[in-house]
């Protein structure tokens, strides 16, 4: 893990036909490159292609450039969507708070400790209370209030913000607001939310509430891409645990908490290596 | 477990109020019980009592009608609901099933063990097919074909039957019709579904083919009593199991059965160690 | 859960016999007591009784003290082992680290939500890393650097200390240091110990070294009372974690600090709440 | 999954080098064959590489010898050892028992239900009691009874019998006898044993007596390849679940029960699918 070595990530995805992998592994080794890791995957009712290649690049004999622009060529050629990721050039991760503070908290203390391969850019939030845990592990913190009335105008300063700080990942770790489309547009499949119940179970509002009231024997959190239909974007992580007539609200909140923040820091960790495809509503999480 | 001597289970609920262990306790006492398990729980914001007591019966000093009789008294006196059932009169249970077999024969193996304390009287049946698994453990197979037309006719001589064959449960394992109101009427919470996901998501039909469709990343079954509002009963057991881009609806059908029979037999041996209590939409399971 | 009341947490083992649920039942409710929760277990090999009793002391007619006489005249009659805490002293914990930080960041964060009843007195290091943690809870931190020749006379500092400052519980949180007999027999029963691996397997050093080598398809965390045979006190709590071929050394290390925290919460939020009850190398976990 | 094309799987593994991919990708691309699935690992401490390829045959252009003649040359080169299979040469399994019938029936039921893509050639036991379930399921089951004395020459008969009917997979379903180094060398990395026990801890005799004895909070069940070390042959796949103080020796059995049959029909698919390999003491599960 650790090293010193340039490693490239490649995804991509395309209507699925024969020679695919042989062309991608090829034009790699011919260049250079050591393939480290290479999953695939077919969506055999739809015959699409996913791949994702992970390669060193100590020894490529050609530009990233170049070895980019033979990729188009090939991806022209097979109608592939592909992106491609540097580790010298680890994303930017911006989270985004309300009040709650356990996945802040989490989200912070997993980056220090070397867990996220990434920049851990800043924590915007719509209420000043975070800011001391924040500063605590030397994050910016920047505070953007929100009222119907600003909502419009904030949300664009946000938005200037965060093009302006180059941030490739926005993580709403409990945010509660709702953000408008137009945000949501800017940054697609680059937002992950957290919702604290089993997704499609308990969409919406007080999901701990819902679980009580209909008396469930298992709670959950959903870490799915924010898309403009609420709590039904690409779902990346989903988890459980165990409840009983023993747990009142306050118990399953507890617990939850447990689960949100696994469930959010398996998202982030996946989606920062470079390890989710999403195809249609749902993800191909290598 | 294993034993010869007589054990008594006593199910209480009623409102709060100080001294119900004590009185019940001392009752037991009284009359030479010894207390083997006692569980109890008190759901705080409505201010409700449930209890569970298991007692040796070998030195009781009284008749089994005579301390009914003293219960009864007491529990006028508390407004409890309450029942009592003894290890010397196991209870009778009938599987309804169709045509899957999974559950079926994962029920059937169990008895065999050892695993369930009752007595597996009949399999029930709209179809012929399962017969021969029926007879390889021995069980008595009965087979009432239903249509639209036949349907009422039909329950009501399930019914009958029922009822005369003094059966006290009835397990739906994978049961593909859709029991009248009036049937289920005439065994209020003593009608176990399986469900084959994790309620209340994907309730109604085709769950496997929601949960691929949507993408989730764990499936699961749930055990409930069976109401008249379909797929709404009080939630007995639930369970999930991981799952991901690679598996295709038949991968999760496939590790769909292993839930649903876990859940399944979790919830029948509940019910059959009296150990479920139901509370409006919710079950105590002690 | 939330509240002013006064709740007493009553814990009983003894040999089993008639009469000994009725005999406290009655003695609390003779003297105003409402029973809020009752759990009872028989040990069936050995006869041995346990039970744990929490009721509320609003209209409690007679004091504490008189409450304890009276307890004390039934337990020597059935000599019983008995413990009694009551809400409004809560214990007062000590954590003691070294230079990992996830167990005790977690601890403390969960304290601060309020997740566990008690007070956090202090954290004891043998080295001085992780005073900014602590001090960003607002926890006094102290350090007592250990050498061989100096720890003899260094744990006699920390138990006078502990013992000055009134501490209940002691949790080791990945401390990194063997406590010597000497200062285990001053709290038996009292020091939590968190080790980092699903015991009996892989005890003693590196454990995730120990897993990887095996090619172990889980790796896990046990909660234990620490006793002078070390990673053999009775087990409070145990969990685990999916691992595969693909992760690494530092893989199980980074899924294991997950288990290690939750497992480790799960067990002094037990020991808090006066659940847990030892019996030989068992414990009974309410 | 269901289909009539024929699909072969090949599995390879070597020291780690640039180009392996590409090479193996390129070979069967240019005789017609198309990539299902790929999925490849190294090993990076040891500099290893093992890759499971799927490949549909439909419009390979070559023969099987030829293909095979091919990889040879191939394999020679890097040094790889592997293997093929073909799905319409579906491997023949021998499931031995002795009296315990669960892992029996769930395996026999599974086969039946369509999950193990393979043949279930018989049913070998040292006891004839199980052999009306087999029976049931119409595979043969053959009596080999084992005394200290007739072992050696009963192992060589079945040896012989295994061989004659071109048996690929040996799976113990709790067999209670020791195999010896003979009868093990002959079939190396094909038996699966299923050990009642989360290895290493508690190999050796009557597991669950010691996991209650021990106090642990999870049992488990190990299925691994049997090699002449008791107990500590490559692990395929381990699972837990949890148990508490409540839970008798004769529970932890009845629990462990539905863990082993998971456990073994998990390891038992995945090596008929070959997706195990060995690496020294440990497995890569593709």
């Amino acid at each position: 893990m650790s090293s010193t070595r340039t490693v490239a990530t490649l995804l991509v995805q395309c209507p699925d036909r024969k020679g695919l992998i042989a062309t991608l592994a090829q034009l790699l080794y011919n260049h250079g490159a050591n393939i480290l890791q290479a999953q695939q995957h077919t969506e055999s009712s739809e015959q699409m292609f996913f791949q994702r290649i992970r390669f060193d690049m100590a020894e490529l004999d050609i530009s990233r450039q170049a070895l980019q622009d033979l990729l188009s060529i090939e991806c022209e050629r097979y109608k592939m969507r592909w992106r491609i990721s540097y580790s010298d050039r680890p994303k930017r991760l911006a989270i985004f708070v309300s009040k709650f503070e356990h996945c802040l908290h989490d989200l912070l203390l997993r980056h220090r400790l070397g867990e996220f391969d990434c920049e851990l850019s800043m924590v915007i939030s719509n209420h000043p209370d975070l800011e001391p845990v924040a500063s605590q592990f030397g994050v910016p913190f920047h505070v953007f209030p929100i009222t119907s009335e600003t909502k419009a105008e904030q949300e664009k300063k946000e938005i200037s913000f965060l093009e302006q700080e180059k941030v490739d990942l926005i993580v709403l770790a409990r945010y509660m607001q709702i953000l408008s489309d137009r945000f949501l547009s800017r940054f697609p499949e680059r937002i992950i939310n957290i919702h604290h119940s089993f997704l499609p179970a308990f969409s919406g509002a007080r999901p701990y509430h819902q679980a009580h009231e209909q008396g469930v024997k298992l709670i959950g959190a959903t870490a799915h891409y924010a898309t403009s239909e609420l709590d039904e974007g690409p779902i990346i992580a989903q988890d459980v645990v165990a409840c009983s007539h023993r747990d009142t609200v306050q118990d399953l909140v507890r617990k939850g908490r447990d689960v949100e923040r696994m469930v959010l820091a398996r998202a982030v960790s996946w989606h920062v290596d470079d390890r989710v495809l999403v195809y249609g509503r749902r993800t191909i999480a290598f």
